[in-house]
């Protein structure tokens, strides 16, 4: 049965359980592992999904990054170094990938401490995730602060991509399934996806 | 065999290739239909796939929404009405959501040319989809121009959320893929979702 809800109600529930109503309400994401390194030299991989294409011509890339006090890693070293990786999540590593969201300290290496394997490239200071099929490094653009809650909106520029050439459809369209990158809903849930359709560029 | 990409190949492209390429790139998305009504009541309805998760308390979800040259309506009746809906799309209509992707002039209700019911709420200026079986309103916060390439990040509160309360998990979490919300990839993708894995709240 149809119901409504509004903050006089979810405000009164349990913090989890709003969480989980209000992540999930957005619809599916993007499953995807940001990589950083410190200045000091310390790697640092932590899982997002709220990911946002922005524009091709330049090509940008938003994130949102939680506040500080909750997320302070990924955007420190973003801001020290300038340059990140976005990783693609496939059903391989999910679990592992999903770990990386526990709350280490800073000077914990979450490769290590999940069990994925930090690939460098030449001329990218941030470290890839090797076992991710899809990978592409950006330099940070701006970093805009949301005064409603102390999240970050990231906008970096996408300077490097690496995957196979088979996974390029002949209009240039990645095919995500083949790759196997997962979708994600609210904080914890992964669904792989089964193509229902592509449609042509729509005219009046 | 893995390939690498960068700006110097992109630009190069057909902007066609290179917006399926970069489209792609970022992941799976929400698969929404965002619903406006002009100051002088001409309804809008318009697909939007990138869209993120703010925060929960408040609720906040926030969208891209391209130049004003290329995607003048939602952001101008969002502006002057300060209300707008989001509606989840399903199989049973994702072709005619698709066609709102069509420029029809401003003076053109989409509802009526692809085909959709509006539906009006006690109290919501905005029309929702009928069609859609997870809808949402919201209340703008904020407009952020994003200076590299004219687009705009909206910011929104979630005022009143309408779903089958079937649909509602016991720990809040909202399943989509019972609901039959689509996921959808670059420009022209839609994707349906089968569930992998719930995990658990990671601890180091």
């Amino acid at each position: 049965m149809e119901r409504q809800f509004s903050a006089d109600v979810w405000t009164k529930w349990d913090r989890f359980y709003r969480a989980n109503f209000l992540n999930s309400l957005s619809g599916f994401k993007s499953a995807s592992l940001i990589g950083t390194i410190s200045e000091s030299g310390i790697p640092n991989l932590a899982i997002f999904s709220n990911i946002v294409h922005l524009g091709a011509d330049p090509a940008l890339i938003g994130f949102v990054n939680r506040p500080l006090a909750a997320a302070p890693d990924t955007i420190a070293n973003i801001q020290a170094t300038g340059v990140y990786t976005i990783n693609h999540i496939q059903e391989a590593f999910y679990q592992k990938a999903h770990q990386t969201s526990a709350k280490y300290p800073a000077e914990i290496n979450e490769f290590t401490a999940v069990g994925l394997t930090e690939q460098y490239r030449e001329g990218i200071q941030a470290p890839f995730v090797q076992e991710s099929k899809i990978q592409y490094s950006l330099s940070l653009k701006e970093i805009i602060p949301i005064r409603w809650n102390n999240t970050f909106f990231v906008i970096g520029a996408v300077e490097q991509v690496f995957l196979d050439e088979a996974l390029i459809d002949e209009d240039g369209f990645i095919d995500l399934h083949t790759a196997g990158s997962l979708a994600s809903c609210g904080l914890d849930a992964y669904y792989t996806v089964s193509p229902l359709d592509r449609l042509a560029y729509a005219k009046p």
